[in-house]
């Protein structure tokens, strides 16, 4: 005997009807490649606005402000292990360093339909995994006595083609960083927990926070997620955007332990290696968090929400 | 008999000299790699203050806003002649798409100091060379009467690693772009090219318009260089910053005539392909210049160059 059961909407579905509903709005424009977008005026409008409204939160008076162009040096990536746990992830950089015969051969193989890109070299450069990796190699030495902080912000790559259009291949990254011991950077990884949290209510979205793991890859990343989990390492700030089943992480903080401080020789004012921790706010999920929950015209936004963002 | 002659400073002098005058001061903080640099939040202030004016000065009401991400297609940037002109200056992405074996293979090939590079495979994407190229896919078809106006900003990349400040291997470009037929776009070239001047002057830059030509490869691209700078298609905005001997483009117009209408499928309302021009700014090396010209510290610049800036 068969028995009925709901049919479950693939998740697919969800993802597509809501990447349909932005598109038709204008806010995003498909460039052609899955998780590519052009965003509208009115769209950044929203993100620029919540990235204000973060600096205007910013508890620490002490903050050290960069901005980083994306762009992480290969030889800083292969000090992580980025390659080990998320190689599925990495953005290689790679071009052209050949004369002119190199090039006619090149163009030669294109034109007929061979893979050209063979005759490319790798670059010095990869697209930064996160935006607080290019910080860590400009931190190296000894801090001083209380640390550092860090206000940075970065566009993020991460090679994950989807048609949610809350998982981007490429996106921006609002990170709030401490280096130092562990106690400073356990109690900047608290702050931060209820900070995110208050500022995202401030804009009318009820999250949630929920331990949660980085995608390590093949078997042993299995492992690597369930140690992460059960040391509560990691914190994602979740709510439901392209679909009710499967919440999206709009925000997470992270407790590094000493593994930036001993990849990249960064030392406590005491000798120590350092700790580090931060939070990201992925700011196109925290944009499109908005949209969803607000409606797609920022007009009619609750007042409360106009507000806080300054719109 | 030997004559003395005055010994002329090596550029390479001059280039490092003012990157370490703003190392120094905080603003430039190298990543390891030239032509890779975090910004100070000061530069960004100054950087985002410019970008605001030029959106206060924008003569089209009818602009349409987009910001891109700063990833192109491969299957675009295959539609255009970037592989024949200027394949030095590309960025392929490349990523790792095996499974567990391959993924052991190649950490062994790292670890064994051996060429991992050769187990990536090349992404669906490139880093864009220039900002519009990413709009113009998007307006395949037919305009519309009067054709399109864009205000478009967006990361850029350019694999040209030097000490020079202002060549830097990723930059933003801020463009105004003109999709119609040739008066249209003629129009906007001659609109722009005297709006630039100005916004530029009314933040104390001197500066002055010169014909140019992009830099193509080879034997070749000589022939073609001397063609675009004889037809005027490209005009540079310029004024010394790292060097009094060399100065700087800090924009530049380009009439495109109609190889994108050609390369996208873009035709006007009257069914002829359609021609298009921009303008675009380097945002950091508009910031540059400032800091140039009116001293490291914003504070003491002239109160008309912070009141333009809003500082």
């Amino acid at each position: 005997m068969i028995c009925e059961s709901t049919t479950a909407v693939p998740i697919t579905v969800a993802y597509q009807a809501f990447l349909d509903e932005l598109t038709d709005a204008g806010l995003l424009t498909s460039l052609g490649v899955p998780g590519v977008y052009g965003y509208s005026g009115v769209f950044e409008h929203v993100l620029e606005s919540f990235d204000l409204l973060t600096t205007r939160r910013v508890p620490h008076a002490q903050a050290e402000v960069m901005r980083f162009p994306g762009l992480l040096s290969r030889e800083h990536y292969l000090k992580t292990s980025q390659m080990e746990n998320f190689p599925d992830l990495m953005g290689s950089i790679h071009s052209f360093t050949g004369r002119e015969r190199e090039h006619m051969a090149m163009l030669g193989k294109r034109d007929r339909g061979e893979d050209w890109t063979q005759d490319l070299t790798p670059s010095a450069l990869m697209l930064t995994p996160a935006c607080c990796y290019q910080m860590y190699p400009t931190a190296t030495g000894t801090l001083p006595a209380g640390g550092r902080t860090f206000d940075l912000r970065s566009p993020v790559f991460r090679h994950e083609p989807s048609i949610d259009p809350c998982r981007t291949q490429v996106f921006r990254q609002r990170e709030f960083v401490r280096l130092g011991n562990p106690d400073e950077a356990l109690q900047h990884r608290g702050t931060w927990l209820a900070l995110g949290k208050d500022i995202l209510n401030e804009v009318g979205l009820n999250v949630e926070i929920i331990p949660a793991n980085d995608p390590f890859f093949g078997r042993a990343g299995r492992v690597m997620a369930s140690a992460q989990k059960e040391q509560e390492l990691k914190h994602e700030i979740i709510i439901a955007v392209s679909s009710e089943e499967k919440p999206t992480a709009i925000a997470s903080t992270n407790y590094h332990l000493d593994y930036f401080g001993n990849a990249f020789d960064i030392k406590s004012s005491d000798g120590a290696t350092a700790h580090s921790a931060c939070i990201g706010f992925g700011l196109e999920r925290v944009t499109l968090a908005l949209f969803k929950h607000h409606g797609l015209d920022p007009d009619y936004w609750p007042s409360e929400v106009k507000n806080a963002l300054g719109l």
